[in-house]
């Protein structure tokens, strides 16, 4: 049973679910904030500011403590070994172009094959696209049925003597299907091969252990876990990470700089050229807190829940059909579908007619939706600040689509 | 004369500025932020939240049209020709990689020189002396004079041949010298060389028109101009922007993705990759609102009056040295000197224990300080609104520091 009770006080700590016309189904693309993380942003503004990491007055040293302790608390919600292995980054995207620049051009070869899954991210494969293109490195790719799912066998049978790397999204943002990342690194291990995971849709939903899972790097985005939008977080090893050159280069990040050349700072400021985004790490911080204060254990009860009331509504629809796997737990807030004769973009509008958010198009996995034969589909995503309610009035507007399109049924 | 009643006012409009205990002069590192900009960015997450030009959806769209007019009064405020010029980043250090890292990689060739000031900030230099080893092109230096001159003579002389390309800042971060964009860029296109500008210190101080400048690229960061960290910009002639590859790659820079390769997105998006910081950007055109309302007339004035009022008192003081020119109305609202006899930490300590903020150490331009025979310095910058009464004690304060460490006098 989903406690509608709790949802509500959830829901009086955001401002955006305070407007009644909006029911947002858009979370994994950005997630709403809470109160307190906007809170946390402005108090920055208002009562530290100065450029961290730079000033030694005492401002600067308060401002400089704000940022650090962000970085604390980011090293304990993903339980790494040390905060050298935290980079805040500006999202998951620049994060693994940071990996695929810094780790991919000084380590890939000519006919070095790049392993990349056919379900990813344009962001966790354009990077690797463009690292090959500039080392004579290969990109294969590692295929999933078509329920989205990649067993051990396929990783085994897609990696040959040239992988040096794997790149895996944790959770599919079209599927919601759920990668074994913790089996895949062990696989990747016993042949010296790095892995690389996209934690943009697991980590704000479900506990992640970079210790447990042992993956090299893991990017993710605080923008979709109640965080503000420009930061984000790579982490990676520290074997890796020290032997890496910078990616950006600029102040904060060197020990000196002569006419020919840098002694460049140790972990983490090695990757973190120029000005910080002080206020946008203090705000990530406070999502981190709001969302360990409610639990991942009743978070996921609660989107299992909603997803899973989602899937049957939907079901009853005979001319919608959702992609991905027939549990609920393997969707993980993503429903992402097609409706018989009707173009995703109609369907965002007419959804958007009765105030429903959703997003339509390829989203941001153009591959992925070929490989299924889709062109196009619409994608609801939750949270577990959504209620029963809205998934009734989502499920309902979706009957009469075909209807508003001119369709006898 | 200086206002002082209106600075009052203006005061009132900044959080940190109601601090009685702080005595703020770090501007060049990062300014204060009014009220308005910490509200506009307030507002975004509370009123318009949406991942901007992604959704079809109503408040999706409203997200799209804050992030595309924040692009809109970006471009006015600096003149560029379309919106099409004007990329959002994270900061100047970032809008500089990418010049060096999609246009460098691009277009150096080996031998090719790159003529780098010797007054430039780290963030400006790094870059090209990364760009330069990994295409074997060689960087050069453009020397100053002690007081940080620069002259035509110095520029044309220092070109060869071989040079592809110039960086140059408009206004140091040491010394607050202004270069002649204007005229450096003339001597440089009569050559065919591309000119680059550090933006960073002039766009918070001055009217900056690129098209006047006639400069190819030019990069700013939002926080040092009222506005918050997180976004910068990088101004580019669309000739340059349009045949350079894209730098980060990942969502919404695309057109479309296949398994080998993508067709990019038209400019400016196609240097956008990944979820924007539309918060960010809301912040900094509020920030530039709050700019024009004040107007740099009245602005440069004021600062200009602020530093000649500096420099004067500091001058009475025989152990402090005022680096760069003796006009201060060449100083740009920065101050950098050096006391006989003590370390510039200690002079930060000391004048942080009267509540003075001000920077020391390298500035982040160690070539510079090398060039000049000094190890570290200390640093006062003021923006316009600071008070002749801060600057009085400030330099009351400088007055005691030998003092205060054992000396006689």
């Amino acid at each position: 049973m989903i406690q509608e009770l709790d949802v509500q006080k959830i829901r009086k700590d955001f401002p955006m679910l305070q407007n009644q016309n909006l029911i947002y189904l858009d979370s994994s693309a950005t997630s709403q904030k809470p109160y307190s993380v906007i809170r946390a942003v402005t108090d920055f503004y208002e009562n530290c500011n100065a450029n961290p990491l730079r000033g030694l007055y005492e401002t600067a040293q308060n401002a400089t403590e704000k940022y650090e302790a962000a970085r604390e608390k980011v090293r304990q919600f993903i339980h790494a070994k040390s905060t050298e292995e935290i980079i805040f980054t500006r999202n998951a995207t620049e994060s693994l172009n940071l990996v695929a620049y810094s780790y991919g051009l000084m380590a890939f070869q000519p006919g070095d094959e790049i392993l990349v899954s056919i379900m990813e991210h344009h962001s966790d494969m354009l990077p690797w696209q463009q690292a090959a293109k500039r080392t004579g490195a290969v990109v294969k790719y590692l295929e999933c049925d078509r329920q989205g799912r990649i067993t051990e066998e396929d990783l085994r049978n897609a990696i040959t003597d040239k992988t040096k790397l794997v790149a895996v999204t944790q959770v599919s943002n079209v599927l919601g299907v759920r990668n074994d990342i913790r089996a895949f690194a062990k696989i990747c291990h016993e042949k010296g091969i790095v892995i690389v995971a996209d934690g943009a849709q697991s980590v704000p939903h479900m506990p992640v252990d970079v210790q447990e899972l042992d993956v090299d790097f893991l990017a993710f985005s605080g923008h979709k876990m109640l965080g503000p939008m420009g930061i984000g977080v790579l982490y990676g090893k520290r074997e890796y990470l020290e032997k890496m050159p910078p990616f950006l280069t600029g102040g904060e990040m060197i020990e000196s700089v002569s006419r020919d050349g840098a002694v460049f700072a140790q972990l983490p400021h090695k990757f973190e050229a120029g000005t910080v985004n002080a206020g946008g790490a203090a705000g990530l911080a406070t999502a981190i807190d709001y969302i360990e204060n409610i639990g991942f254990e009743q978070i996921q009860k609660r989107e299992d829940a909603l997803t899973a009331l989602a899937m049957e509504k939907i079901r009853e629809i005979p001319f919608v059909h959702i992609m991905g796997q027939e549990n609920p737990e393997q969707h993980h807030g993503i429903i992402t579908f097609t409706v018989d004769g009707v173009h995703p973009h109609d369907i965002a509008a007419i959804l958007d007619a009765d105030h429903i958010a959703v997003r339509a198009g390829h989203h941001c996995a153009q591959p992925l939706l070929r490989h299924l034969g889709v062109m196009a589909s619409t994608r609801a995503s939750l949270m577990f600040y959504n209620t029963e309610e809205e998934i009734v009035k989502f499920t309902e507007s979706l009957k009469e689509i075909r209807r508003k399109m001119g369709y006898a049924e």
